[in-house]
């Protein structure tokens, strides 16, 4: 067996929807600009190649896992083995490039039902195998490697049979299989008038399960929330027994289970299934770009916008270099959004009352009935005018939209010329925004700087909420030739460290895997051990995704 | 020292602002019909008659609590040790109208600061004492019982000093201390023009940190979510340390720590304060009542409405029953509900359409802008009129409004005349509302009819979500004279089973207390378990409010 929905070795997504640089002169020749040259295109080392060390699970657990699943579906298969091994990181993206992989996991097990994972479960106590939990594998933050901390071998639990989908249509709830791809449900939820409205830009190749078990956000979560606001019950298989939290809307019954489930990256147990919200498919969607002549005016715009009850589905506020880029990079062939802002900036100038290099971009969508949206967008204007906002009208959102799942595709272009690239994120409240930004770009900068090569940080702000914002920062710089993940790992842990100390949180949507680690940063010692008392509960023998999250 | 802002002895809230039954003469004579008449009036024994026993608060720990403290933060005053034992439920009241106290606190203490309660906390480990947390008391599931396990003396930890309220105005966001009660609350940030918009019905008397620890739903909580969607961190100081989450609007850093806290009744610590989201004041009200014919139409108004994303803050939907008791009780001179509901029956009369005793009252309010106000009462009335609402105009809000919080006071007069009165509440579903409630109204009225003497059940929603709704009994009857506690034991036991055996939570905001323990039966055994690792891990020698939850 294998899962035919999981990215193309050592790249993003399907090699059909690649995005090629070669058929982009323009951003080719503005990126050669910005970072003094690229490289030539090194092409990574065919999965056919690699060489793995054989499988370590012994034949009784080999057959206790037989026994648990039926026997076709545990695979050693080399090829399997490997793609389950590596998540979507740079770091994952530069050692599956080379074929050299740290972590392997010794067989794949493709479980059908609640009760498969639970004779898994119980085998791997028996046989004492660390049991990594797999949905599509997209994690940025080491929440997939396969490591077996003191157990004996490794299995990953791909979960993608899993994926079920029920939709409760009087109680707007759907039950979902923890291995349903994002595609799947929403075609599922569409068929009868709904929708999930949780859009993660790896929405095509991850799995509900997966959102659950990394608190994850979409596109639309400003509106929709982000998935912990989505989710209304689950039911967890851990080595202790199952856990299934009540279906019901909300409740006073202690701490909440569910909350304690979510985000719990497999330490605990295995997602099986889980209860969504789901929404009627709104009757209409209005989109309303605008430029805003500097960060900090930008920043109060979408601010006061969600904080005077104007809540949109999509928010994109882009700080000036990242407009920039957006204007370079975009795939339009007119270059719509570069052709607007021109019209603005030089507008801008001629009034001399804004520099060219400081307006930013802002995209932003409402959903809902007709009068509905009518009045948010007139809400918006309205707003933009405070903040001397010029408006570009629909196109630039309508743009985004087109795009909306394309950048991962980009960085592997950019990796096989040399170039570092990557994004991080965090979030804190909105008295607290422009001091974290600047503090999260001057330590990415400084990293950059130490690296020796050219490069440029960029920022965007994409979900905001009544008391603050995330963050969404993207480096990128020319490789370090010979040092490619020292020079990367300068930057992140300067940049962690700065998110740290000026009121951020690790992760606003990647969770912590083992990249964010060690938790207590985040939650201090005495939550983190009672943390580490809960796990012990649930799964007493630690076969669980070791050396993750506690 | 005494807290002079918890209710009068053995009643609700301010002797001045009681409810009297004897101004109420066609109150009464209802009352009197639907119940087989009313007892003779039996007043509360006063509190200076109680026979206390002694503290059993030894020397040294006493020493050790005012050297924590001062000493004259350390009270074992009769009248205070009294109040400080009881919380408001129906038993309660039944044993502090006797006077007869089974649990008695063995101290009072009034700490100003954190480090305060950190200090009381050591002392507690090392002179092994119980400790409970108490805001303003108004428990109804015997949260605040100063049970005491097996440790030596048990002290409660009144907060009403730990009350400072710090606004972040650009973040929308306010530090409230555990001990600030709702009016001062809403007084400090109506002054800088922002309100937290949480209104439990014993905001007068009830306090944040008490909202925290029990899951505190307000009469506006549709519109503004529960307190666990309004509270942002929250810092909670436990014998092995404090646990602080970071001030941030969301976070995928692992497992809500926020929200094991909310919920935790002071069995992991005291929580000390926390940060809540707060809004500007809207612009403005709009209250909207109506009548609908029939219970599932009723139902189905408030679902759809909800659905179609058209938000209210309050809604009160009451069926047939509760309407009618209502335009009894109502205490508006001219009976407006009443004299409104009786045009609207004669007509539906008329056309023979409906039966009069089927009708339901919905009383809704949407906040905002003036716009949004506007936009969501038309689509309101849209909505009503496709279920064959007949509208009351803003009459019968305005009438609820004044009269918010004033119900409990006629428990008060209800049970000096020998009437049972409580109420239990639950959530649901949508696609479950109608069998859940069918089946727990048929579980308290044959549980009345086991009593032996006449009452009523009656029902309504009055927090709903997309997903469904919450569900709110008051049920009364004549008191079996000598068998008080076993007659409405017998009630609460078979309503309890009801909400669990068809899809209910044990509570929606009232909480668990030692009331509805056993927690396994929500939350089944494995979680229940790893929530004791929990609490052993923060808590080892288990001093932290014995016996509850948990």
């Amino acid at each position: 067996m294998h899962n035919d929905r999981i990215s193309t070795w050592a790249r993003w997504g399907r090699s059909r929807d690649a995005l090629r640089l070669d058929e982009r002169p323009a951003l080719v020749a503005f990126l050669a600009e910005q970072l003094g040259g690229l490289g030539e295109v090194v092409e990574p080392v065919p999965l056919e190649s690699l060489d793995l060390l054989p499988s370590r699970l012994s034949v009784p657990a080999r057959q206790a896992l037989a026994d648990a699943l039926g026997a076709e579906r545990v695979s050693d298969a080399a090829a399997d083995r490997a793609v389950h091994s590596v998540g979507k990181s740079y770091r994952d993206m530069l050692a599956a490039r080379r074929g050299v992989l740290t972590h392997v996991t010794d067989a794949v097990l493709y479980p059908r039902h609640e009760q498969d994972v639970v004779g898994v479960l119980a085998a791997a106590r028996k046989h004492d195998l660390a049991v990594i939990p797999f949905g599509g594998g997209t994690s940025v933050v080491r929440g997939v490697e396969p490591r077996r901390g003191s157990h004996q071998a490794v299995v990953t639990l791909d979960m993608k049979d899993m994926n079920e989908i029920r939709l409760d249509p009087a109680s707007n709830l759907a039950d979902i299989g923890a291995g349903a791809f994002g595609p799947e449900i929403e075609r599922a939820l569409a068929a009868k008038g709904f929708t999930l409205g949780h859009f993660p830009q790896s929405f095509e190749f991850s799995t509900f399960g997966g959102w659950l078990a990394t608190r994850s956000a979409g596109q639309a979560s400003t509106r929709y929330g982000k998935i912990e606001d989505i989710v209304r019950a689950v039911r967890l298989a851990t080595p202790a027994g199952l856990v299934v939290t009540r279906r019901v809307p909300a409740s006073a019954s202690g701490p909440s289970v569910l909350q304690h489930v979510i985000g719990s990256e497999g330490v605990f147990g295995v997602i099986t299934s889980g209860t969504a919200r789901v929404r009627p498919i709104p009757e209409t969607i209005g989109y309303w770009g605008c430029l805003l002549p500097e960060w900090s005016r930008a920043i109060a715009f979408v601010r006061d916008l969600v904080q005077s009850g104007v809540v949109p589905a999509v928010v994109r506020l882009s700080n000036a270099d990242e407009t920039r880029w957006l204007m370079k990079t975009s795939s339009q062939k007119k270059g719509l959004v570069q052709r607007l802002g021109k019209a603005y900036i030089q507008r801008a100038v001629r009034r001399r009352s804004v520099s060219p290099d400081r307006v930013c971009l802002c995209i932003l969508s409402f959903e809902g009935s007709r009068d509905a949206v009518r009045l948010a967008l007139r809400c918006a204007k309205e707003h933009g005018r405070r903040r001397r906002a010029v408006g570009l009208g629909s196109a630039p959102g309508r743009s985004w939209e087109r795009e909306r799942f394309a950048l991962p595709y980009l960085r592997d272009e950019l990796m096989a010329r040399g170039v570092m690239v990557d994004t991080l994120e965090t979030a804190t409240t909105w008295g607290n925004v422009e001091r974290l930004d600047g503090a999260v770009r001057e330590a990415i900068d400084a990293g950059i700087e130490a690296g020796g090569t050219r490069g440029a940080v960029m920022v965007h702000i994409s979900h905001v909420y009544e008391t603050g914002s995330a963050l969404y920062f993207t480096f990128i710089a020319r490789q370090q030739a010979g040092n490619e993940l020292a020079q990367w790992q300068t930057i992140k842990t300067a940049a962690t460290r700065a998110i740290l100390d000026h009121g951020g949180t690790l992760s606003h949507h990647h969770g912590i895997g083992y990249e964010h680690r060690p938790l207590e940063a985040e939650h201090g010692p005495v939550a983190v051990e009672a943390l580490r008392a809960f796990k012990a509960s649930v799964d007493p023998t630690g076969v669980m995704n070791p050396e993750k999250l506690l």
